[in-house]
């Protein structure tokens, strides 16, 4: 769904190359989207973006029950990049991970890393569920780019491949780490990534093999137990509004 | 539901008052919790608080099917008060709105203020469920009190009757204000409130009715468009690690 107080509201993700006076083809969900959601017809306004081409403005062109297409206007925004900031978190219950899921997307996160854990109930995700909230998300945000939803993959395998220099916001349920403010003010902008463990806390193997990694930043979020949605959301805040683009 | 890495792992708010040796009567609502979803029995250990006399072991001493009664053991933890931190928002739609209500009393909000604006399309709030969601969140997240949910009023009233001494962070969807970490940055902790407009801002009446009032702090949540629900959390957020109980 689109923002209220833009001009055209309606703005869509498309695969597809943007540029001035290409004709670009819905598929079905996005024809039955702007013609039955939407209500749109031929020569209405909206936004198209692709996540590198930048906001184009765009007009309808056909609009049927199984397909369509859409006309590109001119250029709106130029491309930009969300900061380079990845989530890391073991899945949870459906209804927190959809709040984690499209939050995370609002808050600018450029990748998603569901990882398993020795704690974690919940085995896997669905992967085309987590593609469509995060694309609905960045229509409704004006984010340029889509995150990105990577397969899920063992915490060791996850923080063995995270390159050296990505520093990693260890979100500590024990509350040994460091008031989230005071650690922030000591670090710099740069790749980073916010690490989210199990309601319940990740393992003692587990806290060992994060402790280990000289780019970990172990933090506490208060003295409240958050849930794993909230403490996501909070981290994610933290860094865009230290380190970020809130700047 | 109480967190799993606590033990007893289970904290029930009750309203009555709590000492050693105590026999605290349960509703029909708590033995049923107690009896059929958490399978207590007699004898078997929890943690009970009350908002003002701190959190006491106690244990089942009889457990019914429209009621119980536990015994209240020793003292656990003393009570101490969440920050003096409000939340004034307008209402939104039912899972957005109980995400929101949820967060608050997890991120540690005293208050909880729902407004009527010119382009609030939601007019009201379910109070019994609010009241059921902040004490559930306040069992869960280990804190003391539970949040007050007030009666929803025309924004105009609760700006007028808001302390001169308690400072309201307002989170400006027009972006105009100051990035939220540096506006807070020169801020002192003591009496907060943070203001959530609707979906689509404020009108601009509303806005400069906000902005005549000299305890508005105007923020900018960064550059995408946050939901009303995140908005909020992000701001609590910021509010807790930079002025409250999370330093």
């Amino acid at each position: 769904m689109a923002s209220s107080h833009t001009a055209p509201s309606i703005r869509l993700y498309v695969p597809h190359d943007l540029s001035a006076a290409a004709v670009v083809p819905l598929d079905e969900k996005q024809a039955h989207y702007l013609k039955n959601v939407m209500r749109l017809g031929p020569g209405d306004a909206l936004l198209v973006f692709n996540g590198r081409d930048g906001e184009w403005r765009a007009t309808v062109d056909a609009l049927g029950r199984r397909d369509g297409a859409l006309q590109v206007g001119d250029l709106a925004r130029a491309h930009i990049d969300e900061p380079d900031l990845w989530l890391v978190f073991t899945p949870i219950k459906k209804a927190r991970l959809d709040v984690l899921i499209e939050k995370a997307a609002e808050l600018g996160a450029a990748r998603l890393i569901p990882v398993l854990s020795a704690h974690t109930s919940v085995r896997d995700i669905n992967e085309s569920r987590a593609q469509a909230l995060v694309i609905e998300a960045a229509e409704q945000c004006g984010r340029m780019t889509v995150p990105e939803v990577v397969p899920i993959a063992p915490l060791s395998a996850v923080l063995d491949a995270l390159p050296e220099d990505r520093r990693l916001l260890f979100c500590d349920e024990s509350g040994a780490g460091t008031p989230v403010a005071t650690a922030l003010a000591s670090e710099a902008p740069g790749p980073w990534a916010v690490l989210i463990g199990p309601e319940g806390g990740f393992s003692p193997d587990e806290r060992a093999m994060i402790a280990a990694k000289p780019f970990a930043v172990p933090v506490a979020l208060g003295p409240r137990v958050l849930r794993a949605d909230t403490s996501a959301i909070a981290a994610l805040t933290m860094v865009q509004a230290h380190l970020g683009d809130w700047r």
